[in-house]
């Protein structure tokens, strides 16, 4: 691959973490304006509670970093009840303020990996394919995962707007 | 700007047009396992039925033909029950049919000119931003849309699950 022009990466590169940027701050403002209280919220009659979106977004982003080789996860516990277990089969083991905290922290862990990245690295393989399936499938690159994340965390927005108010 | 390579400007166009592609997919999978009947679904009690959000879904996309510069608009007439009206504000005015024909063809008429798009154009402005404005913002380009209206999708895909299964 010759060196492409500086520019136009940059901007395809800004144009997605923009993109990322807005849909994350959009419902961090979302969750911020939501009670501790109003968290035990279900989106829909016997859906997810808000409480428990809010620790599957942070489990979601936490993996993202190792994913997106960016660095070691923050938050390996929160797997078992916000991604491996379905809401409200066990009892809640997180608060409600140590929930936010780590909703912070990962994402401004992840956003600040993501903004530092090169514009050209967002083509390179992600962790979970392998060198030689990358070679034959180039797209599953990191750019795809981000995508694909924003994708996820618009996903979950939709159904959080059906209870909780824009902010 | 020199002329930047062509394979890195491919990749990140591909990878974006191919999450939208993704995306829309999913979408219509689950759209075309709902039966008319249950189009009458609301999503969550007193919120937008799946009918309204397909038609919302066939306007919104709709418009993307000028936003993007791909095209004349297909149905325009979709604007008024679909996004200027609420949800059962006004009795419905099209069938099931013609509303999932109108989706089906919008989006085709959509991805195919996506898919035409050269890679490096997706950099160029889209139409609700001045020429004046966009040397000054190149972020609010053709790209942005497609996130913005991939992230839309995504959106109500959520709120859509809550009620539709997975196809």
């Amino acid at each position: 691959m010759t060196q492409p022009d500086a520019r136009i990466v940059d901007l395809f590169a800004g144009t997605a973490v923009a993109s990322w940027k807005q849909n994350l701050e959009r419902l961090d403002a979302i969750f911020a304006a939501v009670s501790d209280d109003d968290l035990q919220k279900e989106v829909a009659p016997r859906k997810n509670r808000l409480f428990y979106l809010l620790g599957h977004l942070v489990a979601v982003h936490d993996r993202m970093l190792p994913l997106l080789r960016l660095g070691a996860r923050l938050h390996p516990e929160l797997d078992e009840p916000f991604i491996i277990k379905a809401d409200r089969t066990a009892p809640d083991t997180v608060t409600p303020a140590a929930l936010r905290a780590a909703w912070t922290e990962v994402n401004t862990a992840l956003t600040t990996a993501i903004e530092g990245l090169p514009s050209a690295a967002w083509l390179e393989r992600h962790e979970a394919v392998s060198a030689e399936d990358f070679a034959k499938e180039p797209l599953r690159n990191r750019l795809a995962v981000l995508l694909s994340r924003s994708a996820h965390v618009q996903f979950h927005t939709g159904q959080i707007r059906l209870v909780a108010k824009q902010a």
